[in-house]
């Protein structure tokens, strides 16, 4: 019987995946949750006990969320990636971490074949497929829901058919939760002109009074929130997650190129992501020299796009990763936001890394370590080429 | 008698450099006030009265908004210009063409020598200076603030004992006001770790209920405001302003690098520029393709910190300026705005050009125009390489 | 009876086309043959002969060598455009040129099917379907090469079959000639570490003497060669092609990335190319401004690329485009060139716009404009911010 | 009595420096030469000779060949670093590492100034300065050329009046010259049209047969020549230099943007590092991936312009360096290359990391690995923006 490994998160679409390739397909199933942060303790119990349901051969859950963080968020927090200005890849990122995590289990479990649920339109099946055809390419993939092109409803009656009871019920909104975000998907973000309604937003705003959040990072990282140290990054993550999600912090809708060309909308909820990111960037604004600066946001974009298409196993990722890591080494400082409902705003920092160190002169009010004559100086050279070109060019003309 | 030019803003420093220029340096001092667009008409009327107590020879106001929007603001938005992610360029934009509208006054009145009131600790000292060497570079550039080194308590006595009557009760905080923006400094932002007061801002916040807002761009520009047509968009930013601003909407606290090499950190308030610099990426997110969102975000990087920098006059800049200009060509829309206090929401838009267009494909839906099959070529030739070099480096060591 | 318009070269390959497509599919067969300025009249005259013993309908020669100059070869001069530092670009440039004008003839003619004769392992498939897809999205593409897969044996038996006469020796080298190169593909090429021998290069060498070249360009454009004005710069290019060629100058093999990811690597001749980038090169590094030099060669990288990849129609070229000429302004003179046996030596230019005018200075031995207290401050300011980072995060530990 | 560090090359400024600073201003001169590899053990010898003669207090040679290739050079390879496509940064990068060393010394030997004999003209004094004051901030920099704006034949006049005897013909160039390449400058070099004669060169032509060379890189390092191993990359390239120099190979004029903003020129003689430039960067177009390659064009072209504008110090320069040593990885291979008078050929490379090997498909030739059918589907999806631009924009008028 042949082993095929299965992506599967307990929804619609990798349900059917399991039944048809167990019953029609005549595969052995052997199903993976891949948790990056995003199920619960209860959540994960209720999908297991639905899967040992569907006559698969096996069920495992893998949570890596811990190397889910150091081989893709850290980079992200690294970079202050947010694509297009905006979206902090909530999906894009873990869905890199899921193709790579089950490629590895394809080969711990000797299976010839892996399974996916991504439909024929999306992002998903390319990142799926090209982490697969890299790491594990004499391994056949398939696609059930891309191939067959089912709607909703004929998955539906083909898994009522087959004594399968899960909620049917069509969520008005499709969500995909993971520790770096949660996606929404809806009628709305098929539109260009419409945005989420209030109660479509996975986390209903509770809370209405200021609070203040200190974050302290260590060469970039996460090392204490509100003055509790943390080991684990992750918990850093969560902590501010539970703080700040009740204000609505961090809603948005994202707008932008899919891999596949057609452009593509989707609302997310991220208040850790959003706040962690413009935490961070602000202690850089600090720490870093003009041109750190300047490099850091070219490349970072490009990093930022190439791991949403999908390029995460390109080499150029490691090298970009290199140079990001190499700009931390002073990213260590104290940042203060202050959270309220659906907006935070940064108060400042605090590091012994500060340029802003006043000793060496307070713009605009005072200069220390030169002199007026010294500016006058800079300046004049400083404007020379510019000055020469225009002598060159226009005043000689009259 | 030898004639100057003066930068003239009505402030302590310029009224100060008009009396001592005239009555200790001997000059003919012509006042020149430049307005781009943050004075009203009662200030200026204040101002040029008090001007005239100075014993100055002429005093002149040129209002340039109109070519300050054609020649930088322009550009700021086609490039969605915001310094280090955060700041519109308020004061940087506007000293480029009060600069440059000085040096032509120069020329026109046939005067030897120009002065400008910048201490030697920021950024406009070499704005100025740059300008003006290359425009007119064999004209005297006279800074007594910056030469004399002068407190502000030593100019209140000089004015004083002059009998100059002003407002000399020391303004906390020191405002810039142009059509772009007003900047904000005070004790605050000589720290790393404080903001702003609610006080400081200088428009209070007198609107609570969220209000709905709509923008035209066509090419690019806006065209209408909720709906009402404007030939001049000059009048179109004020009325955005206007209905904004009392939100308390577009505050921050720019930090970045001045070009004197210290860090700088400055509050501002710019409702106006904040929401069409967003408006404006939101639309271009549905127009642009990929690789023009891409270079535009690296180019304006660029075009922002070298317009920071006071380099407006390097003809690299004419150059991003044509590319900036060509892509605007089909950035023709609507784009509705949700305005609420302190904050405010893009809903969406509406263009012909959106190349969102259902009709391609709905994302994560349904494809149109190519096939799962499409989608699995694409897949496997786009990671290719990537394939093949993990099959070279990493697959044959086995 | 269907329409097709078939890309037509002559070759062995598209030969085959026509004969296929009219006697084995039915279609009327339009063949179009587009000189991009590598046919000599009796070329395309022993091209039509024998088109016309192929059973076509019509046969069509367009010549669209100036259109090219005018699309494509200008902006690849302005850009100085050389793939990997080393390849003119020469095949992949005229793809886009013939893939655009056999779109407007299919247009033209309201033919509902176009083919190639590309193979499934090259580039050419990928620009030709490209251009196609977006121009004529509706039209059925025909490639019977790349769909039959056929070898070069059963090509020649079918054509003789069918009584074919035409040189059937198989060419140990495959040639491709237009004005902006001749490549080369071989044996060799299929290897990576044998270069071309001497006889496959199809210019062999014929000067030995030294001899002096003059180009003078307007606006990046060549208006002249050898003090003789030229009205056309096709023109100026061939003759500088006439000149040069016989010193075996621009031989070189060209290794990269293709479009679907392979490495491939090719042989080129390009004599004209190579002296008119490099000469308007040189003219450039004296009248462009150092973020102009950057700038262009940035985006130049890219824009080569991304025309090499087939995308020409992306609109970001266009934008492109709009930059590079913005920068050819003041890129008006004269250059001088030394011409040998393989190799060419730039001497030096002459122009108003040369921005190394003696009279600002002289490097390294005179400075004119500013005094040596000038540079003193210049430096303190320039270094102002790496000395801050240093003190704060060095010298302090101590 | 004061001490001061003197950077010493034994030519006419710094002996007057000496000299100056000795007898004139009353210093306790230590000198100190540096050789970064363009000293033979005569020219060393002659050199401290006559260095006893000035009446300093202290001479010593600091040898920091292998120290400038690990800080420097490596990264110049990696990034196959050619400023303005031509120009190795021979004297550029030098004078980083010379200055560096330097700062060092003062700090050993307690000294409370230090002294370069730069003029006021060139590049030299801003990267000795910049380095200065951030390393030394507190040591006082003095440069008597500069300051004294001294003609050559005022400095003859007064060394001879002190009784030195040194070759006082003024030579018709001044050459500077270290392991990474000689630079020469003349009145050519003055003007913008003329060339070095050929006497003016260095090293004269003595090979006119042709020649193989083979070089080894590992991980972008050289490690073999001709099949003979180097532990030492120093010298093995003082054997590359040995072996190619005779040939002419190297020579070229350098025009580009000084740091004090004039245009400058000079020749420069740099046999080895041409070749193992082109060399590496051959090797790279099998080894790397498209975006490495691109990635590493834009960065290592910044990185070679801030270099040569004394920018070393600021860390943004230790990030480009992970960057670029990250992407070495698997540049490791053998190349082949002809040597000829005045010129050099690449023939090829092997490499076990060749992206090009067959078995992936041949370009033009044969695909494996993908099928026609996936390549069509990739054009459909790779073209599907810009067919939908296309279809939104232009056919939808019509």
């Amino acid at each position: 019987m042949k082993k095929v490994v299965l992506a599967y998160s307990g929804g619609l679409d990798t349900t059917f995946c399991a039944l048809h390739l167990s019953k029609d397909l005549g595969y052995e199933v052997h199903a993976v949750l891949i948790n990056t942060g995003g199920f619960s303790q209860e959540e994960l119990q209720e999908i297991e006990q639905r899967a040992k349901g569907l006559g698969i051969a096996s069920f495992v859950i893998l949570d890596v969320t811990k190397t889910y963080y150091e081989e893709v968020i850290k980079f992200l927090i690294f970079g202050n990636v947010l694509k297009n200005q905006t979206y902090p890849l909530s999906v894009s990122a873990e869905r890199i971490l899921q193709a790579k995590t089950l490629a590895d289990y394809v080969k711990k479990i000797g299976a010839k074949s892996v399974a996916h649920g991504s439909t024929g339109a999306g992002n998903d099946q390319v990142r799926f497929d090209m982490i697969f055809q890299t790491i594990i390419p004499d391994i056949e993939i398939i696609t059930p829901i891309r191939d067959l092109k089912l709607s909703r409803e004929e998955e539906i009656n083909y898994l009522k058919k087959h004594g399968v009871s899960m909620n049917f019920e069509k969520a008005a909104y499709s969500i995909n939760k993971g520790i770096w975000g949660t996606s929404v998907g809806g009628k709305e973000t098929l539109t260009s002109n419409q945005t989420l309604p209030e109660h479509a937003w996975p986390t209903q705003v509770s809370k209405t009074e200021g609070e203040e959040l200190n974050i302290d990072f260590e060469k970039g990282e996460i090392k204490a929130v509100n003055g509790v140290a943390y080991k684990n990054p992750v918990e850093a993550i969560k902590k501010i997650q539970e703080i700040a999600a009740p204000f609505g912090i961090g809603r948005d809708v994202h707008v932008g190129d899919t891999i596949i060309g057609i452009k593509g909308r989707v609302g997310f909820e991220a208040a850790a992501p959003l706040i962690i990111i413009k935490a961070h960037q602000l202690l850089e604004k600090h720490c870093l020299t003009k041109w750190q600066t300047f490099w850091k946001n070219q490349l970072s974009e490009f990093y930022g796009n190439h791991l949403h298409e999908g390029h995460y196993l390109d080499p150029v990722m490691r090298n970009l990763e290199a140079f990001l890591e190499s700009t931390q080494e002073f990213v260590t400082g104290k940042v203060k936001v202050l959270l309220h409902p659906y907006r935070f705003q940064l108060v400042g920092i605090e590091s012994k890394h500060d340029l802003m160190a006043s000793k060496f002169g307070s713009y605009g009010e005072m200069n220390k370590g030169y002199t007026a004559e010294d500016v006058k100086g800079f300046t004049r050279i400083l404007g020379n080429q510019t000055a020469i070109f225009h002598q060159v060019n226009y005043h000689e003309e009259n």
